[in-house]
């Protein structure tokens, strides 16, 4: 498992578990207002999401958008390892919470 | 995506959508009495589970029950793709509901 790391401005602290090419992340809320609080209260614990790699993040966003695929994040935002983000909106994809990142040095 | 292959034992459905090493296993219910249905009225469509490849799923099962992991599948049994699956017990794992599957070939 990698170091745990805080990202502030998902008032959650996370830390990786890689298996291969695939990270299981861990996440935990720092705060009673944070979106992953805000999940465990109605949904309880379990999968919050998956998250695929791609290499060009705001070209993917713009594809998508142009495909009519409803986002959280029009523009990427920077998440966990410092990498930047975006999510799809899981009303688009049959309530699958989906975050892209981008690819990049760890 | 592959072939839509109905796994009568767990009356679904499911297709499969390869990324690389992993694979997106869309389900749907056959039956009303299916598990998957059941997941459905409770929970919503979303994530059901995640599934990890292991080389020796009797091992891997025994393992874990040595150290004490509560398992829904103490033996395998057959799944999509007549391979061999055992699933985790959710209260074991952070109600994240966890598939071990035996790797083979296709």
């Amino acid at each position: 498992m990698t170091g745990i790391e805080e990202v502030v401005d998902q008032k959650v602290s996370t830390a990786f578990i890689q298996i291969n090419d695939i990270n299981i992340e861990l996440l935990t809320p720092t705060d009673p207002d944070s979106p992953i609080q805000h999940f465990l209260a109605k949904r309880g614990k379990g999968i919050h999401h998956i998250a695929l790699e791609v290499e060009d993040l705001e070209k993917a966003l713009e594809e998508l958008h142009n495909h009519g695929v409803k986002l959280i994040d029009n523009k990427p935002r920077i998440g966990a390892h410092n990498k930047k983000i975006a999510f799809i909106h899981p009303s688009a994809t049959g309530g699958v919470l989906i975050e892209l990142c981008e690819s990049g040095p760890e």
